[in-house]
């Protein structure tokens, strides 16, 4: 039992209106130094914390949001542009919306159990970041959606479903990029995707074959043979690494083999792009001047390079913050009233960034 | 309350041993394909998780590792390389010991309550990141110590106090990041600091003063003098950032003014030395060629900029890694008899990695 002091009480300590206390402790708007410093100190000698408040309000169990994440032994995932804009971005919204941030990691090799966090009272609400597409994985996902419970998933899609989705347009993304490099000059771009079990790695291959076709730039599909999927594309042109620049790495040594039949690369994100540009470079073929790349994520990295890579920005931190933003809005609103709230699903716009890469 | 199924369980419905279920679930050791799907269908089929019965053990009350961040609005936290490694050094130690991370980020302008973290029960060990060296931030970290909390600093040191500390030797690493540089025959050697508030940023101003004072490098200082402090350092040789790439951005035009006497720059971090890179560029100096750069960090984008940057390596993950162990040791042990464990204080070394930023 913790007794909760007010903004009233820090009001009249310090002798303001309780308008000038939330201005104070919001930091919005101009206050003088001195009335700040009077408020603060007021706040300060009664203990008083907005938050304590808003949380007795709200009749918030645990004052948590979840985030689940993979787990990948020795990758430093938070290292990675996705994950560390993605984060960030959960992280502003839920301190402004007076949450703290509760992260779990997947067990790798376990299924994951959803309803289970909700069941331990942890959080109040919870987003899924890096979630694949496997029965086990649509079954929790159901169970969660029909209890009405406020999760989220960000950067997945899954078809045929009307999960709670934060995502960005990827294939419209990648069929700017392979546009572009079209539209340069380049007919023999080759494409090096990501692990396939996400659904954004088919959403960039989708916007691959798109550009590609549109130009007649793909073989003729037989009748019956898939027109979209991998299988469209000609075995040298197509490439998979798993989103490590290790991956990309090693795919330069594949692409060296059909050098003569490639004069450009997109790749599905930019630490692939960074490995496949040092590969290449160790085969003496020089990026930006004998092969053009693109990249994807338009991550720092890719303005740092050499050449810089033209590369896909993605609002990731704004998908994290607009994820964040979606389920605490359910968590405080009709989710314990037994109301179905109707799920949000939104589709983010990427940008395509030009820099040297593809300059020839 | 949750029923809690064992391994003993598990092993009978699956007819094997408890060791191969921990060998299973851990992912250690050789398993044959079809014994691990056997393992895999009885844990599932039985609801089993490991980590609810470490939990059970442990007597904790939350299952939950506090990490405290500094909030700073806009700024991409996980972006930076400090806090993207040191959390993911900590998150990868506390999924091994079975816990969540509850991410806490501080108000700005309001004074740390860290007892309160506490006394909420929401975390039963608690990581400040980002402090700074405040009279009330040394008070709280007292009342914690004082009631022997299982808490840590990460590379943050205060000085005169015994609190539990994982730092590494920044004055060791910049004296051998100066020292490299006027090994290289480099004698005008300029200095851009961070933050002053940090104790890491006085570090490293004391290796490069020590270094550069070792040839008589700098000015011999008057009677009474500081002969450590930034008051040692002519002042066309000291500059000042935020860590920010901005920030280095902005000293470049300052040292413009400065050029002729100096030919080569010690960066206390690479997103500054970064920006600073940029910033001279834009003047027609060409970082490596016209002045020799030295940043900190060992950054991954240390490895990609034009020339790559030679930079003093910090083991940020590991730090993180023995913060969250060091705290959980603790928590899980004496805390709650009322022993006063011993604090732990750490310092791990650096290492400076020789790119081309300063091979003329």
């Amino acid at each position: 039992m913790e007794f909760i002091v007010t903004r009233k009480e820090v009001a009249e300590l310090a002798g303001v209106s309780e308008a000038t206390v939330s201005r104070v402790m919001s930091g919005v708007g101009p206050i003088k130094a001195e009335t700040r410093q009077r408020v603060l100190e007021a706040a300060q000698s009664l203990n008083y914390h907005p938050n304590a408040i808003a949380q007795s309000f709200a009749r918030r169990r645990s004052g948590n949001v979840g985030v689940v994440l993979p787990y990948v032994p020795k990758v430093h995932i938070f290292s990675t542009y996705y994950f560390s804009e993605v984060l960030s971005g959960i992280g502003q919204q839920v301190k402004e919306m007076g949450y703290d941030m509760l992260l779990m990691f997947r067990t790798p090799g376990v299924e994951s159990d959803y309803m289970r966090i909700f069941r331990s009272q942890k959080v109040d609400a919870c987003i899924i970041l890096g979630a694949t597409d496997t029965p086990g994985e649509r079954e929790e996902l159901r169970t969660m959606a029909e209890a009405g419970l406020p999760f989220c998933l960000v950067n997945q899609h899954f078809a045929g479903e009307r999960f709670p989705e934060i995502d960005a347009d990827h294939t419209e993304g990648s069929y700017r990029a392979v546009r572009h490099l079209i539209g340069k000059g380049y007919r023999h771009i080759a494409f090096l995707n990501g692990s396939p079990q996400y659904s954004n790695s088919g959403d960039r291959l989708r916007g691959y074959v798109q550009a590609m076709q549109e130009d007649g730039l793909l073989p003729e599909a037989e009748a019956g043979e898939d027109v979209i999927g991998a299988g469209a594309v000609p075995p040298h042109w197509y490439y998979e690494g798993n989103y490590s620049r290790t991956s990309g790495y090693k795919a330069a040594a594949e692409m060296v083999r059909n050098r003569e039949r490639i004069d450009a690369v997109f790749a599905s994100n930019d630490r692939m792009a960074i490995g496949l540009m040092q590969g290449l470079r160790e085969h003496g073929i020089v990026p930006g001047r004998d092969i053009a790349i693109v990249g994807y994520d338009d991550s720092e990295a890719a303005r740092v390079t050499d050449p810089p890579l033209t590369s896909v920005a993605v609002p990731f931190y704004e998908m994290g913050r607009l994820a964040a933003e979606s389920v605490l809005t359910r968590a405080a609103g009709g989710s314990q009233t037994g109301e179905e709230a109707s799920p949000v699903s939104i589709k983010l716009e990427t940008k395509l960034v030009v820099r040297q890469s593809c300059e020839r």
